[in-house]
Protein backbone atom coordinates (compact mmCIF):
# COMPACT_ATOMS: atom_id res chain seq x y z
CA UNK A 1 0.00 0.00 0.00
CA UNK A 2 1.21 3.19 -1.08
CA UNK A 3 1.22 5.91 1.81
CA UNK A 4 -1.39 8.38 -0.13
CA UNK A 5 -3.73 5.41 -0.04
CA UNK A 6 -4.65 6.51 3.40
CA UNK A 7 -7.70 7.24 4.57
CA UNK A 8 -7.42 8.25 7.96
CA UNK A 9 -8.99 11.06 8.47
CA UNK A 10 -11.21 11.36 5.19
CA UNK A 11 -14.32 12.16 5.99
CA UNK A 12 -16.77 9.94 3.93
CA UNK A 13 -18.92 12.35 1.68
CA UNK A 14 -22.67 11.67 1.22
CA UNK A 15 -23.53 10.12 -1.69
CA UNK A 16 -25.36 12.13 -4.14
CA UNK A 17 -28.61 10.14 -4.63
CA UNK A 18 -28.67 8.19 -8.04
CA UNK A 19 -32.05 7.06 -8.34
CA UNK A 20 -34.93 9.65 -8.33
CA UNK A 21 -38.45 8.38 -7.38
CA UNK A 22 -40.58 7.41 -8.75
CA UNK A 23 -38.44 5.65 -11.21
CA UNK A 24 -40.23 5.37 -14.63
CA UNK A 25 -41.16 1.68 -15.12
CA UNK A 26 -38.26 0.11 -17.53
CA UNK A 27 -35.88 2.34 -16.40
CA UNK A 28 -32.32 1.48 -15.62
CA UNK A 29 -31.89 1.69 -11.42
CA UNK A 30 -27.74 1.38 -12.28
CA UNK A 31 -24.87 3.34 -13.95
CA UNK A 32 -25.33 4.05 -18.02
CA UNK A 33 -24.26 1.49 -20.79
CA UNK A 34 -23.11 3.99 -22.91
CA UNK A 35 -19.96 3.30 -24.88
CA UNK A 36 -17.91 5.83 -22.73
CA UNK A 37 -13.87 5.42 -22.78
CA UNK A 38 -14.81 4.27 -18.76
CA UNK A 39 -16.89 1.80 -20.04
CA UNK A 40 -15.58 0.71 -22.91
CA UNK A 41 -11.95 -0.08 -21.39
CA UNK A 42 -13.44 -1.75 -18.40
CA UNK A 43 -15.18 -4.04 -21.11
CA UNK A 44 -11.88 -4.77 -22.70
CA UNK A 45 -10.22 -5.72 -19.40
CA UNK A 46 -13.51 -8.04 -18.71
CA UNK A 47 -12.67 -9.90 -21.90
CA UNK A 48 -9.38 -10.12 -21.09
CA UNK A 49 -10.11 -12.15 -17.85
CA UNK A 50 -11.96 -14.34 -19.39
CA UNK A 51 -10.03 -15.05 -21.93
CA UNK A 52 -7.18 -15.78 -19.18
CA UNK A 53 -9.36 -18.30 -17.93
CA UNK A 54 -9.58 -19.87 -20.97
CA UNK A 55 -5.86 -19.64 -21.80
CA UNK A 56 -3.86 -23.01 -20.64
CA UNK A 57 -1.52 -21.53 -17.76
CA UNK A 58 1.39 -23.22 -19.45
CA UNK A 59 0.53 -21.68 -22.91
CA UNK A 60 4.00 -20.36 -24.39
CA UNK A 61 2.80 -16.97 -25.01
CA UNK A 62 1.54 -15.91 -21.92
CA UNK A 63 4.99 -14.32 -20.76
CA UNK A 64 4.63 -11.76 -23.91
CA UNK A 65 1.10 -10.82 -22.94
CA UNK A 66 2.43 -10.48 -18.92
CA UNK A 67 4.99 -7.76 -20.61
CA UNK A 68 2.05 -6.14 -22.68
CA UNK A 69 -0.28 -5.84 -19.50
CA UNK A 70 2.35 -4.87 -16.91
CA UNK A 71 3.84 -2.54 -19.20
CA UNK A 72 0.42 -0.71 -19.24
CA UNK A 73 -0.74 -1.29 -15.49
CA UNK A 74 2.46 1.13 -15.16
CA UNK A 75 1.42 3.76 -17.16
CA UNK A 76 -2.36 3.60 -16.00
CA UNK A 77 -0.75 3.78 -12.45
CA UNK A 78 0.90 6.99 -13.34
CA UNK A 79 -2.16 8.57 -14.52
CA UNK A 80 -4.08 7.44 -11.18
CA UNK A 81 -5.15 9.51 -8.48
CA UNK A 82 -4.79 9.23 -5.01
CA UNK A 83 -7.58 7.29 -3.17
CA UNK A 84 -9.15 10.15 -1.33
CA UNK A 85 -8.82 12.52 -3.98
CA UNK A 86 -10.56 9.92 -6.55
CA UNK A 87 -13.02 8.75 -3.58
CA UNK A 88 -14.11 12.38 -3.11
CA UNK A 89 -15.04 12.48 -7.22
CA UNK A 90 -16.75 9.09 -7.16
CA UNK A 91 -18.96 10.10 -4.46
CA UNK A 92 -19.82 13.38 -5.74
CA UNK A 93 -19.50 13.29 -9.49
CA UNK A 94 -19.52 10.30 -11.57
CA UNK A 95 -21.51 8.20 -9.27
CA UNK A 96 -20.76 4.88 -7.16
CA UNK A 97 -22.69 2.49 -9.49
CA UNK A 98 -20.32 2.76 -12.30
CA UNK A 99 -17.76 1.37 -9.90
CA UNK A 100 -19.86 -1.10 -8.29
CA UNK A 101 -18.31 -4.38 -8.33
CA UNK A 102 -21.44 -5.83 -8.97
CA UNK A 103 -23.39 -4.01 -11.19
CA UNK A 104 -20.68 -1.16 -12.43
CA UNK A 105 -19.66 -1.00 -16.13
CA UNK A 106 -16.69 1.09 -15.22
CA UNK A 107 -15.17 -1.44 -13.04
CA UNK A 108 -13.74 -4.97 -14.73
CA UNK A 109 -14.72 -7.20 -11.96
CA UNK A 110 -18.52 -6.81 -12.18
CA UNK A 111 -20.20 -8.69 -15.15
CA UNK A 112 -21.87 -6.46 -15.27
CA UNK A 113 -25.38 -6.47 -14.30
CA UNK A 114 -27.48 -3.65 -15.31
CA UNK A 115 -30.54 -3.32 -12.72
CA UNK A 116 -34.29 -2.31 -14.04
CA UNK A 117 -37.26 -1.50 -12.57
CA UNK A 118 -39.79 -3.79 -14.05
CA UNK A 119 -42.84 -2.45 -12.03
CA UNK A 120 -44.71 -3.67 -8.71
CA UNK A 121 -41.67 -2.92 -6.81
CA UNK A 122 -38.98 -5.06 -8.64
CA UNK A 123 -35.03 -4.34 -9.56
CA UNK A 124 -34.73 -7.26 -12.35
CA UNK A 125 -31.80 -7.88 -14.50
CA UNK A 126 -30.33 -10.45 -16.85
CA UNK A 127 -26.69 -11.86 -16.28
CA UNK A 128 -24.58 -14.39 -18.26
CA UNK A 129 -21.65 -15.40 -15.99
CA UNK A 130 -18.50 -17.10 -17.37
CA UNK A 131 -15.19 -19.04 -15.89
CA UNK A 132 -14.18 -15.99 -13.87
CA UNK A 133 -17.51 -16.65 -12.23
CA UNK A 134 -16.89 -20.24 -11.38
CA UNK A 135 -17.12 -21.99 -8.11
CA UNK A 136 -17.84 -25.75 -8.53
CA UNK A 137 -17.36 -27.32 -12.13
CA UNK A 138 -19.41 -25.61 -14.36
CA UNK A 139 -21.72 -23.83 -11.79
CA UNK A 140 -21.55 -20.03 -10.59
CA UNK A 141 -19.62 -19.55 -7.13
CA UNK A 142 -21.90 -19.24 -4.27
CA UNK A 143 -20.50 -15.95 -3.27
CA UNK A 144 -20.51 -14.96 -6.49
CA UNK A 145 -24.29 -15.32 -6.19
CA UNK A 146 -24.36 -13.70 -3.15
CA UNK A 147 -22.53 -10.36 -4.35
CA UNK A 148 -25.25 -10.17 -7.20
CA UNK A 149 -28.03 -10.82 -4.75
CA UNK A 150 -26.83 -8.10 -2.52
CA UNK A 151 -26.70 -5.36 -5.49
CA UNK A 152 -29.97 -6.24 -6.16
CA UNK A 153 -31.89 -6.49 -3.15
CA UNK A 154 -29.72 -2.40 -2.51
CA UNK A 155 -31.46 -1.60 -5.92
CA UNK A 156 -34.77 -2.39 -4.61
CA UNK A 157 -34.56 -0.90 -1.72
CA UNK A 158 -33.51 1.61 -3.42
CA UNK A 159 -36.07 1.49 -5.77
CA UNK A 160 -38.65 2.33 -2.89
CA UNK A 161 -36.90 5.51 -2.00
CA UNK A 162 -35.59 4.28 0.58
CA UNK A 163 -32.03 3.43 1.56
CA UNK A 164 -29.63 2.13 4.26
CA UNK A 165 -26.78 -0.36 5.19
CA UNK A 166 -26.98 -3.78 5.06
CA UNK A 167 -27.36 -5.31 8.85
CA UNK A 168 -28.23 -9.01 7.43
CA UNK A 169 -28.27 -11.29 4.51
CA UNK A 170 -29.54 -14.62 4.29
CA UNK A 171 -28.81 -16.74 1.10
CA UNK A 172 -30.48 -20.21 0.91
CA UNK A 173 -28.61 -22.03 -2.45
CA UNK A 174 -32.00 -24.48 -3.72
CA UNK A 175 -30.40 -25.74 -6.93
CA UNK A 176 -26.95 -25.05 -8.46
CA UNK A 177 -26.98 -21.58 -10.92
CA UNK A 178 -25.01 -22.75 -14.22
CA UNK A 179 -22.39 -21.05 -16.02
CA UNK A 180 -23.47 -19.15 -19.84
CA UNK A 181 -26.90 -19.58 -19.12
CA UNK A 182 -28.78 -16.19 -18.89
CA UNK A 183 -29.73 -15.87 -15.14
CA UNK A 184 -32.37 -13.42 -13.83
CA UNK A 185 -31.73 -11.49 -10.71
CA UNK A 186 -34.28 -9.82 -9.01
CA UNK A 187 -35.34 -7.98 -5.90
CA UNK A 188 -38.35 -6.43 -3.98
CA UNK A 189 -38.61 -4.50 -0.80
CA UNK A 190 -41.32 -6.46 1.25
CA UNK A 191 -42.02 -4.22 3.86
CA UNK A 192 -40.96 -1.54 6.16
CA UNK A 193 -40.72 -1.35 10.21
CA UNK A 194 -39.41 1.88 11.18
CA UNK A 195 -35.48 2.27 10.50
CA UNK A 196 -35.55 -1.02 9.13
CA UNK A 197 -36.51 -2.19 5.40
CA UNK A 198 -36.89 -6.25 4.40
CA UNK A 199 -35.90 -6.98 0.98
CA UNK A 200 -36.51 -10.25 -0.92
CA UNK A 201 -34.63 -11.83 -4.17
CA UNK A 202 -33.76 -14.55 -6.41
CA UNK A 203 -31.80 -15.86 -8.98
CA UNK A 204 -33.57 -18.12 -11.63
CA UNK A 205 -32.42 -19.91 -14.59
CA UNK A 206 -34.28 -21.33 -17.55
CA UNK A 207 -35.56 -24.27 -15.33
CA UNK A 208 -36.78 -21.92 -12.18
CA UNK A 209 -34.99 -20.44 -8.88
CA UNK A 210 -31.55 -21.56 -8.25
CA UNK A 211 -30.81 -19.32 -5.49
CA UNK A 212 -33.03 -16.64 -2.77
CA UNK A 213 -31.70 -14.02 -0.52
CA UNK A 214 -33.53 -12.24 2.50
CA UNK A 215 -32.19 -8.47 3.37
CA UNK A 216 -32.49 -6.21 6.06
CA UNK A 217 -31.16 -2.49 5.53
CA UNK A 218 -31.27 -0.02 8.56
CA UNK A 219 -32.04 3.63 7.12
CA UNK A 220 -30.98 6.64 8.15
CA UNK B 1 -22.06 -15.70 -26.39
CA UNK B 2 -20.01 -17.95 -28.89
CA UNK B 3 -21.54 -21.43 -29.58
CA UNK B 4 -18.66 -23.54 -28.22
CA UNK B 5 -19.08 -22.07 -25.03
CA UNK B 6 -22.20 -24.15 -24.34
CA UNK B 7 -22.21 -26.78 -21.55
CA UNK B 8 -25.37 -28.60 -22.91
CA UNK B 9 -24.32 -32.10 -22.49
CA UNK B 10 -21.02 -31.38 -20.34
CA UNK B 11 -20.51 -34.07 -17.40
CA UNK B 12 -19.02 -32.44 -14.69
CA UNK B 13 -15.88 -34.14 -13.19
CA UNK B 14 -15.91 -35.23 -9.86
CA UNK B 15 -12.85 -32.20 -8.54
CA UNK B 16 -9.62 -33.72 -7.55
CA UNK B 17 -9.35 -32.85 -3.93
CA UNK B 18 -6.91 -30.25 -3.68
CA UNK B 19 -6.53 -30.66 0.45
CA UNK B 20 -4.80 -33.22 2.29
CA UNK B 21 -6.45 -34.15 5.54
CA UNK B 22 -4.89 -33.25 8.12
CA UNK B 23 -2.91 -30.46 6.43
CA UNK B 24 -0.13 -29.34 8.38
CA UNK B 25 -0.44 -26.28 10.58
CA UNK B 26 -0.09 -23.35 8.75
CA UNK B 27 0.33 -24.86 5.71
CA UNK B 28 -1.56 -22.92 2.43
CA UNK B 29 -5.10 -24.20 2.16
CA UNK B 30 -5.60 -22.07 -1.57
CA UNK B 31 -3.54 -21.80 -4.45
CA UNK B 32 0.16 -21.46 -4.54
CA UNK B 33 1.29 -18.11 -4.96
CA UNK B 34 4.16 -18.65 -7.11
CA UNK B 35 5.51 -16.55 -9.64
CA UNK B 36 3.77 -18.69 -12.55
CA UNK B 37 3.04 -16.80 -15.77
CA UNK B 38 -0.26 -17.44 -15.11
CA UNK B 39 0.02 -15.82 -11.36
CA UNK B 40 1.78 -13.21 -12.78
CA UNK B 41 -0.88 -12.18 -15.45
CA UNK B 42 -3.91 -12.23 -13.53
CA UNK B 43 -1.58 -9.33 -11.00
CA UNK B 44 -1.23 -7.62 -13.43
CA UNK B 45 -4.51 -7.19 -14.85
CA UNK B 46 -5.68 -6.65 -10.80
CA UNK B 47 -2.99 -3.62 -11.21
CA UNK B 48 -4.96 -2.58 -14.03
CA UNK B 49 -8.05 -2.68 -12.42
CA UNK B 50 -6.89 -1.17 -9.69
CA UNK B 51 -5.63 1.56 -11.86
CA UNK B 52 -8.71 2.29 -13.70
CA UNK B 53 -10.57 2.76 -10.80
CA UNK B 54 -8.34 5.59 -9.88
CA UNK B 55 -8.01 7.48 -13.21
CA UNK B 56 -10.62 10.21 -13.81
CA UNK B 57 -12.93 8.61 -16.61
CA UNK B 58 -12.37 11.71 -18.81
CA UNK B 59 -8.90 11.44 -19.04
CA UNK B 60 -7.63 12.18 -22.77
CA UNK B 61 -5.77 9.08 -22.58
CA UNK B 62 -7.97 6.32 -21.88
CA UNK B 63 -8.92 5.94 -25.70
CA UNK B 64 -5.49 4.82 -26.37
CA UNK B 65 -5.51 2.12 -23.50
CA UNK B 66 -8.83 1.28 -24.75
CA UNK B 67 -6.93 0.40 -28.45
CA UNK B 68 -3.67 -1.63 -26.41
CA UNK B 69 -6.22 -3.43 -24.43
CA UNK B 70 -8.88 -4.69 -26.98
CA UNK B 71 -5.65 -5.25 -29.21
CA UNK B 72 -4.70 -7.86 -26.27
CA UNK B 73 -8.07 -9.08 -25.64
CA UNK B 74 -8.58 -10.55 -29.18
CA UNK B 75 -5.27 -11.87 -29.33
CA UNK B 76 -5.93 -13.83 -25.63
CA UNK B 77 -9.13 -14.89 -27.16
CA UNK B 78 -7.09 -16.39 -29.86
CA UNK B 79 -5.10 -18.41 -27.74
CA UNK B 80 -8.09 -19.38 -25.39
CA UNK B 81 -9.54 -23.12 -25.33
CA UNK B 82 -13.23 -24.12 -25.97
CA UNK B 83 -15.32 -23.77 -22.40
CA UNK B 84 -15.86 -27.58 -22.01
CA UNK B 85 -12.65 -28.35 -22.88
CA UNK B 86 -11.20 -25.71 -20.44
CA UNK B 87 -12.97 -26.79 -17.79
CA UNK B 88 -12.06 -30.11 -18.54
CA UNK B 89 -8.54 -28.74 -17.64
CA UNK B 90 -9.13 -27.23 -14.91
CA UNK B 91 -10.58 -29.27 -12.74
CA UNK B 92 -8.52 -32.51 -13.57
CA UNK B 93 -5.62 -31.00 -13.83
CA UNK B 94 -4.17 -27.02 -12.70
CA UNK B 95 -6.83 -27.58 -9.94
CA UNK B 96 -10.02 -24.86 -9.65
CA UNK B 97 -8.41 -22.84 -6.80
CA UNK B 98 -6.24 -21.08 -9.05
CA UNK B 99 -9.74 -19.70 -11.00
CA UNK B 100 -11.83 -18.95 -7.65
CA UNK B 101 -13.23 -15.69 -7.84
CA UNK B 102 -12.16 -14.96 -4.07
CA UNK B 103 -9.10 -16.90 -3.80
CA UNK B 104 -7.38 -17.30 -7.05
CA UNK B 105 -4.09 -15.79 -7.72
CA UNK B 106 -4.70 -16.27 -11.31
CA UNK B 107 -7.86 -14.90 -11.37
CA UNK B 108 -7.81 -11.45 -11.69
CA UNK B 109 -11.42 -10.63 -10.06
CA UNK B 110 -10.13 -12.26 -6.90
CA UNK B 111 -8.09 -10.03 -4.46
CA UNK B 112 -6.81 -12.95 -3.99
CA UNK B 113 -7.88 -14.06 -0.49
CA UNK B 114 -4.98 -16.98 0.50
CA UNK B 115 -6.16 -18.88 3.44
CA UNK B 116 -3.73 -20.87 5.42
CA UNK B 117 -4.42 -23.61 8.05
CA UNK B 118 -3.59 -22.00 11.50
CA UNK B 119 -4.46 -24.54 13.63
CA UNK B 120 -7.43 -25.85 15.92
CA UNK B 121 -9.76 -25.51 12.78
CA UNK B 122 -8.93 -22.10 11.72
CA UNK B 123 -8.52 -21.20 8.31
CA UNK B 124 -7.44 -17.33 7.82
CA UNK B 125 -6.07 -15.01 6.06
CA UNK B 126 -5.31 -11.42 5.63
CA UNK B 127 -6.48 -9.57 2.91
CA UNK B 128 -6.52 -5.66 1.86
CA UNK B 129 -9.05 -4.37 -0.78
CA UNK B 130 -9.12 -1.65 -2.76
CA UNK B 131 -11.94 0.69 -4.61
CA UNK B 132 -12.97 -1.89 -6.85
CA UNK B 133 -14.10 -3.58 -3.79
CA UNK B 134 -15.96 -0.58 -2.74
CA UNK B 135 -19.10 -0.29 -1.69
CA UNK B 136 -20.63 2.40 0.24
CA UNK B 137 -17.75 5.45 0.34
CA UNK B 138 -14.48 3.88 1.34
CA UNK B 139 -15.93 1.00 2.76
CA UNK B 140 -16.02 -2.77 1.50
CA UNK B 141 -19.42 -4.06 -1.12
CA UNK B 142 -21.02 -6.24 1.29
CA UNK B 143 -21.81 -8.38 -1.27
CA UNK B 144 -17.73 -8.88 -1.52
CA UNK B 145 -17.57 -9.43 2.14
CA UNK B 146 -20.10 -12.42 1.24
CA UNK B 147 -17.97 -14.18 -1.31
CA UNK B 148 -15.10 -13.63 0.68
CA UNK B 149 -16.61 -14.98 3.85
CA UNK B 150 -18.54 -18.00 1.54
CA UNK B 151 -14.50 -18.91 0.64
CA UNK B 152 -13.57 -19.34 3.78
CA UNK B 153 -16.02 -21.07 5.54
CA UNK B 154 -15.67 -23.47 2.24
CA UNK B 155 -12.02 -23.95 2.93
CA UNK B 156 -12.26 -24.22 6.57
CA UNK B 157 -14.79 -26.86 5.64
CA UNK B 158 -12.70 -28.85 3.69
CA UNK B 159 -10.13 -28.18 6.40
CA UNK B 160 -11.53 -30.70 8.05
CA UNK B 161 -11.86 -33.09 4.91
CA UNK B 162 -15.24 -32.77 4.18
CA UNK B 163 -16.59 -30.90 1.46
CA UNK B 164 -19.89 -30.14 0.07
CA UNK B 165 -22.31 -27.57 -1.63
CA UNK B 166 -23.30 -24.71 0.18
CA UNK B 167 -27.13 -24.47 1.31
CA UNK B 168 -27.53 -21.89 3.36
CA UNK B 169 -25.08 -18.69 4.18
CA UNK B 170 -26.19 -16.22 6.56
CA UNK B 171 -24.16 -12.72 6.95
CA UNK B 172 -24.72 -10.22 9.85
CA UNK B 173 -22.61 -6.52 9.03
CA UNK B 174 -21.96 -5.43 12.30
CA UNK B 175 -19.63 -2.97 11.74
CA UNK B 176 -18.34 -0.90 8.72
CA UNK B 177 -15.79 -2.82 6.77
CA UNK B 178 -12.66 -0.33 5.57
CA UNK B 179 -11.24 -0.32 2.36
CA UNK B 180 -6.98 -0.04 1.96
CA UNK B 181 -6.66 -1.84 5.50
CA UNK B 182 -5.28 -5.08 6.67
CA UNK B 183 -8.72 -7.67 7.13
CA UNK B 184 -8.31 -10.74 8.86
CA UNK B 185 -10.99 -13.52 7.07
CA UNK B 186 -11.51 -16.58 9.38
CA UNK B 187 -13.82 -19.51 9.20
CA UNK B 188 -13.55 -22.78 11.48
CA UNK B 189 -16.37 -26.09 10.78
CA UNK B 190 -18.34 -25.70 14.54
CA UNK B 191 -20.30 -29.24 14.03
CA UNK B 192 -21.34 -31.98 11.76
CA UNK B 193 -24.95 -33.54 11.99
CA UNK B 194 -25.37 -36.16 9.03
CA UNK B 195 -24.46 -34.84 6.05
CA UNK B 196 -24.77 -31.19 7.09
CA UNK B 197 -21.78 -29.42 7.94
CA UNK B 198 -22.06 -26.09 10.16
CA UNK B 199 -19.37 -23.47 9.33
CA UNK B 200 -18.92 -19.94 10.88
CA UNK B 201 -16.57 -17.09 9.83
CA UNK B 202 -15.47 -13.27 10.16
CA UNK B 203 -13.87 -10.64 8.89
CA UNK B 204 -12.03 -8.53 11.54
CA UNK B 205 -9.89 -5.01 10.88
CA UNK B 206 -7.77 -3.65 13.54
CA UNK B 207 -11.07 -2.20 15.98
CA UNK B 208 -12.36 -6.18 15.98
CA UNK B 209 -15.31 -8.00 14.44
CA UNK B 210 -17.15 -6.50 11.15
CA UNK B 211 -19.08 -9.28 9.76
CA UNK B 212 -19.73 -12.41 10.73
CA UNK B 213 -20.90 -15.27 8.76
CA UNK B 214 -22.92 -18.90 8.83
CA UNK B 215 -23.21 -21.39 6.36
CA UNK B 216 -24.15 -24.92 6.31
CA UNK B 217 -22.60 -27.15 3.50
CA UNK B 218 -24.22 -30.62 2.50
CA UNK B 219 -21.77 -33.59 1.82
CA UNK B 220 -22.01 -36.42 -0.66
Amino acid sequence: MIPNDSLDGWTPPVPRRTIARPAAAGSLLTAPLDESPANSTAAAVRRITEALARVDPNHPALSSYLEVLRSLATSLEESGQAVPARLDQIWQGDGVTGHDPATGPQNPISPPLALYDVGDGWAEGVVTLGLPYQGPPGLVHGGVSALLLDAALASANALMGTDGMTVALDIAYRRPTPLYTPLTVRAKQIRVEGRKRFVSGEIRDSGGVTVTASGVFVGR
